[in-house]
Parts: C-alpha cells; structure tokens; sequence
C-alpha cells in the first residue's frame, strides 16, 4: 500500500477542514471571545504544523498512484483525522467538556447523522453552533463526491449503479473524471446553498441562522442551533422551503445535472427518483389523514406536520418541528418503517437507499416469476437498462451486513439497559445517519444518557453507516492487510 | 393444471384429518358430553361426504401428474381446508364462538405458531383443548414432508439446499423418493412422540398433559392447555425434557437419519447445527448472567429459565415458562433478536431458518473479499460443498421478500392503533410463527383484542410464513393463472 500518498491526501484534506475553520474563527473573534478564538487557533495551527511536516518528509519518490486498498484505507483514516481535529474546538472552548461526547457531535455532523449529546444547544456559543452546523455541510460534500465518484470504483455495495457515466472507468481515466464530476457536484451544492439560504432570509430567519438550517438541510444532517429544531420559528413557510430542500439533497445530484443538460427524459425515468416520490407521497398522506382528525385542527396543517417529518426522516436528515413521538401510533410505525429505507443513491442521504430495495424487491419478485417459468431468464431492470449479476450479488451482500449490523448494534445498545425500543431505534437512526428515533431518543431527547463506550461504538457506526459499511468493514479483514 | 388430481389429493388429506378427529370425539364420547360430540361428528361426516362426492365424479380420466404450479395450488388449498374444516369443533362447541376466532386459533395450530385469542385457556373443555394441541402435531408433520419432501422439488427459496438426497430428481423418481423421505421423517417424529410422552409422564404429567405438551413440543408450536402455559408445573425435570426436546424438534430431521445410519460424521460437520447450538449456547449464557444477579437467587434457576426460554423463541416454539417480558433489558432485547432468526430448515421450526442467514452472512463477507481481489473467486460453502449461485440468489430474495412482508404486517398491525413493539412483534412471531411476543402480546398477554381483519390478515400470514411464502404469493401473480 502506498501509505505516503494517502498520508498526504489527508493533511491536504485537513488543511481544507483548517481552512474551513477560518470561518468560526472570524465569528469569535468579531466577538472578542478569546478562549473561542484560541479553541480554533490551536487546531489550525495544529493542522498546519503537522501538515507541513508530514507534506515535506514524503515529498520524495512518492507515486501519486493509490490502490483500491489504499483507497479504502485513506477514506476511513481521513474520516477518522477529520473528526479528530474537528472536535477540538468543542472541547477546547469547554463547551462540550467531555471527549467522547466532543467526538461523537463531531461525528455525528460529518456523517450528516445529527444525533446531538447536547442538552441544552442553545446555551452553546454561536462560532461552535456554526462549526456544528458546518461539519455537516463539508461531510455532506465530501459523500456526495465519495459516493458518486469514488466507491463505485472500488466497486462498493452496488454502488456502481449510480456511476456518473455509463461505462467503466479505465486507470487513466479515473483522475479527470473524478474531478469533472466532483466539479458538477460541487456547483449543485453550492447553487443549492445559496438558494436555500435566500428563500429562509425571506422567511425572516438572519444570516446566521439561514446558514446553520440550510448547511443541516442540504447535508441531510439535521443539526439546529435551537433547542426545538426547524419547529423554534413555527412558520408554515420555513416548514415548507426546508421540506422541498430535504427531498431534493435526498435526491440523486447526478440527476440535477441531467436536468441542466436537458436530458429531462431521463430524469423522469429514473426508478430511483419515481420510488422515493412514491414513497413519501404515500406515507404523507397516510400520516396526514391519520393525524388530521385527533391532532390538528386543519387539513393543511396536518399537511405540514407530515410532510415535513416524512422528508426529515426518509432522507435521513432528522430535524423535526413536534414531538412525533405523541402522534398516533400509525404516523409512529410509519416513521418507524421508513428508517428501514433512507435516501437516494448519489445524494446527500444515509441509510439502505433507494435504490438497493427496490432492485432487491425486484430481485424476490423475479424469484417468484422463476418458480413459475424456471427455464425461463426474467431480468432486472434499472432505469431501463438489466443490472449484471454481480451487481446484484453486491447489493444482496450489502443489505445483509447492512441488516446484521444493526441487529448488533441493538444488542450493544441494549447492555446499557436500554428497552427495545431504544435499542433498536438508536441502531437504525445511527447506522441509517438519521438523527432522532423512539423511546429515550425521540424529539426533545438525546445521546447524553448514553455511557462512553456506547457513545464511541455509535460513533463507529455512524462513520460505518455513511461510508456504505463495506469501506469501514473491509480494514477488518485479515487479508486486508497482507501484502 | 390438473384441478381434477389437485382435488382429489386434498380430498385425501381432508379424511385424514377426519381420521384424526376421531381421537378428541373418543374422549368427548367417554365423557358423555354429547354438544361436543357432535361438534366433532358433522366435520367429520361433512368431509366424509363431501370427499366422497369428488372422488366419486373425478374418478375417470384422472392423470397422477401434478405440474409445479398444481403443487403450489395444492399446498395451498390444503392448508386453508384443512383449517376450515378443523375449526368447526371450535365454533359448533359454541367454545369458540366467534368464526375468525376459530380460524385463527386453527390455522395458529396448522402452521405451529401458538398464538392463541384465548383469554382463559383452561375454562374450555379437554377434548376441544386436545383437539387444538393435536392440530400442531399434524401441522409439524406436515410442514417436514413439504420442507424436505416437496418444497425443494418446486424451487422454494433455496429450499434445495436441504433435500434428502443429493443429486437432483428427474421426474419419475419423484414419487418413490418423496415416499421414502416421508416415511422416514414419519418414523423420526413418531419415536420422538413417544420418547417426549414418557419422559413427561415420568415427570408426574398425566397421560392427557403430556400428550398435548409433546404435541406443542415436538411441532415448535406452543400451544398449552394450560394457562401459564410450561410454567404451570413449575419443575425443573419438565423445563429440561421440554427444553431438550424443543431443540430436537428445531433440528433438521434428516440429521437423525443420518445418525442412526452411522453416518455420525456428516451429523458433527453440519454447518447449520454448528450455528444453531452455537446461537442457542451463547443467548443462553448472556440471559443466565444477566438475569441471575438481578431475578433468580441460584445460578441453576437463572439457567434453567434462560434456556428454555431461549430455545423456545429460537425454535419458534413459544411455551413460555415465565413472562420474560419484565426480565432485565438486555435479555429481553437478546429474545427480540432471536426471533429474527428461527428454526433449522427441515425441522418443524419456523421463520428465516438458520441455513439461510448463515449463507447470507457468508455471501455478505464474500463480498468484502471481493473489494480486495476483485479477481479471484471466493466459492460459498456449506457442509463442505460449494452453494451454486442460483440457490444464493433464490435465497437472498426470500429473505428480502421476508423483511418486506415483516415490515408491511408491522404497518398493517400498527393500523389498530397498536404501538411499534407490539406491531412489530405481532408481525415477527406470527410470520414466523413464533406466538408469543413483546408489548400486549407479551406472555399471559394474548390476541383476543385485534379486530377482525387483523385477525385474518395474521392468519394468512402464518401460513405465507409456514409455506415458506413463496408458495402463498405465487398464487397471486397473474402469470400463474395464465396458460
């Protein structure tokens, strides 16, 4: 393995994340707060320091190569580094005083999961609030490049499925495409991060907390500045514009640049796309009937409520504007059932995705056609086009380790005590990078009660969960490691 | 397809069943209990005549073959009328009065679940209860025939993995081999039969008890006639005989062929047998701990409930000798998860059945391996011998169609205001006909509260689970009806 390169790539990547702290920093220090000032300073210079050191000793003879090892390796390592010095500010400053709880906020946010150790969020400083909200924007990014342009090549859990073109890359080819397509994502987001920052200044939110909601919306994050999350301004319109921009960072990003290239036929034939619809048209309506008559007075309102936590929870981001947890218990067991699901494939969402299922769900059906016609060859299709077997095999295998992950993880979960309920929940809303779940951790709840080795195994998980498992899992293989 | 011979061979099951109706009348007629007698005489004579009046006109012209798609039908159809004709004792004895009631209790006991909608099991009469205990027995038998015998022939969800013999059949050794297999499975359950019956009786149970808990035993049903279900005899000598004999049952029965052929080296080599004592050892050990500290004053006590308990759910048997929901909650949450897992296929055991999750587990680590060597060719083995890829697939979309069935009756449930625990266990323990499980149907709790249309919806559901699903949902793809 070329572990000078990777060793590299990842001071480069800090020196990004040092970059990005420039921006709290400037915060504290319009506001004179010292101590917050010297919580950056001191990570920054940090960065740099061993950045420096570590970019001029590998200088030499380095082959800019890396191998899908080395691959794996360097997305698991820059993850873990990311979140190291990322959670020194929170620690420093003492407002989160403790380090594993510094730790799993940090992970928690650039995972994009936004399960919270806070208790009381807006006793915390504004330069921390907008670092919190700003690990989600940058982990955001960086797995909508990772997932799109990179672990297809490595040829993770069916993700090659999404693969920005057609066909197969070759060696020579990998590096330009990589960056064309990073390049196309990176303008989505940012042209989605203006926009949505706009429409909730319009809303009447200030600057700050336009950025915050639209860095925890885009990223499908789910981290708030307020205590009560989205349902702090209790504004149909806020609801609204944060409802449509969770659905559209649960969306494939590939497909926004279809979109812009005037490829809309081919938008509009993306099975992903029509399921996710599908879906949340369906479970809104279902929650809007059911809450409609024992809960809010108007159908519009009921409207709302549903629309705008079936968003939060289907694409993984997890803010909420009320207590889902006192709604009747259908709404609840629809909730429930769609943390099974998460976002589309190539967006900014967690969990399963999409597009797993329903090729699975393609996959049972084909097997009772087979039972049928069993000479006969029935295949699958995606957008039009058969998925290879071997595809298919790597989706199966996936969702089983996805499903004997979170199975395990309940049970860790549960030697803390905790009901099934919790247990399971807090499982499905790590893994799936969710946020909020059920029973101890519903609305208005959060990690703190857990003990520390349960904060860092969620911690993992979350990490696991956002890189599609398979990149974290293989570094456990033996074979892995040798030569 | 031959409706003619389809008719006919249910015909055939039905006068076994009114055979075995003979047995509770007996006992009605020795206690002059003259309703119940003729609760049991019309089925009886019902089937009688009717069967005869088909046979009679289908008499000419009858070819023996039956194609795939009669198979499917054939399972089907026999399920439901055998359980409609059953559950006339039930509903004419007035001891269940209400229709879906009885269909319910009935098909709870054809597909082994034992979930029960009754309030005050023993306030009915004792040929009534022996008949609901001796509809398990027939069940169990039942389901190994078309487990071992005849599901593999028709494709099922990679059933074929366990056929008695190892090369495939070609057609016209169909028959003789399925009578042989059936006769030796016959021989297996009958000893057991007898072996379970003196070992209770040998514990102080009178001939009448230890009928009927063998019965629930030895078909990994549950039903008891006794309230507090096993528990009711609060001694250890019973716990362990019903314990043993419970995991014997959960274990493929082609095993004990093979064991009593000498062929003990295949028996000690068997992947599957590995895992399911390997899973029942190690659930057992973490409830022992974690309950003896905190409930049970001894060790011996804590072991002596955690293992029946644990065999019991894992077998998906569902006696119960205590209501393990109010035990610590990792116990409880270790149960929930077992429910996930299920019985040894070939056994009378129900739900995803460990063979499947071992292969999947396999072909999820495979997986991994292939990040590595993306070239290489990493084979799926069991027993020994390489699983080929159409039985992987066959099983992959079982399992996914499982979860999806799981995850609907949730929501289906959830419908009857019932919260996610009992939602998502009523789901759990009646499609893999388990019986009792967690929230209102939790030990001493049963499924008397659900309205009707859950009730039948759960009845069908027990059966798609005892028929591996795949036989229940052929049936309603229009492909199937077509020429």
């Amino acid at each position: 393995m070329n572990f000078k390169q990777v060793a590299r790539v990842i001071c480069i990547l800090l020196l990004i994340i040092a970059f990005f702290m420039l921006f709290p920093l400037l915060i504290a220090f319009a506001q004179g707060d010292t101590l917050i000032v010297m919580s950056f300073l001191v990570p920054i210079l940090a960065i740099i320091l061993l950045s420096t050191l570590v970019l001029i000793f590998t200088r030499k003879n380095v082959s800019p190569f890396i191998s899908t090892r080395g691959g794996f390796l360097l997305v698991v390592l820059s993850w873990l580094g990311a979140t190291f010095f990322s959670c020194l500010p929170f620690y420093l400053s003492g407002e989160i005083p403790h380090l594993p709880d510094a730790f799993f906020e940090t992970m928690s946010g650039y995972t994009t999961t936004g399960a919270s150790i806070l208790t009381n969020i807006e006793s915390l400083s504004s330069p921390i609030l907008f670092w919190r909200s700003l690990t989600h924007w940058l982990g955001g990014m960086g797995i909508v490049v990772l997932t799109v342009a990179i672990l297809p090549l490595l040829g993770v859990g069916g993700l090659q499925l999404i693969r920005a073109e057609a066909p197969g890359p070759t060696v020579d080819k990998i590096t330009p495409k990589i960056t064309e397509t990073a390049k196309i994502l990176w303008i989505t987001y940012m042209t989605l991060t203006v926009a949505e920052t706009l429409l909730l200044m319009g809303g009447g939110m200030n600057l700050y907390d336009a950025f915050t909601h639209t860095f925890g919306t885009l990223a499908t994050g789910g981290f708030s500045p307020k205590n009560n999350s989205v349902g702090h301004y209790n504004s149909a319109y806020i609801d609204g514009v944060v409802t449509i921009f969770m659905l559209m960072a649960g969306t494939n990003f590939i497909l926004y640049y279809k979109l812009v290239t005037k490829k809309l036929h081919s938008v509009l034939e993306n099975t992903e796309l029509k399921v996710y619809l599908g879906v949340f048209l369906a479970a809104t309506s279902i929650i809007t009937i059911t809450n409609y008559g024992s809960i809010y007075g108007t159908f519009g309102k009921s409207l709302r409520f549903a629309g705008f936590q079936v968003a939060s929870i289907l694409t993984t981001t997890g803010f909420t504007t009320t207590n889902y947890a006192q709604w009747p218990q259908l709404s609840r067991v629809l909730l429930f059932l769609l943390m099974f699901i998460g976002g589309s494939s190539g967006s900014t969402g967690g969990g399963i995705k999409v597009i797993r299922i329903v090729t699975l769900f393609k996959q049972g059906w084909n097997e009772l056609k087979y039972l049928i016609y069993p000479r006969a060859v029935f295949q699958i299709k995606m957008n039009g086009r058969a998925v290879n077997k071997e595809i298919m095999y790597a989706i199966s295998g996936f969702v089983f380790l996805y499903i004997f992950l979170l199975l395990l993880t309940t049970l860790i979960v549960a030697t803390g005590e905790n009901d099934i309920i919790t247990s399971l929940s807090t499982s499905l809303v790590t893994l799936g990078n969710i946020g909020p779940g059920f029973g101890k951790i519903s609305p208005g709840g959060n990690y703190a009660f857990y003990p520390d080795y349960i904060k860092w195994y969620l911690s993992f998980i979350m990490m696991a969960g956002r890189l599609e498992i398979y990149t974290v899992l293989v570094l456990f293989l033996p074979k892995f490691w040798k030569r």
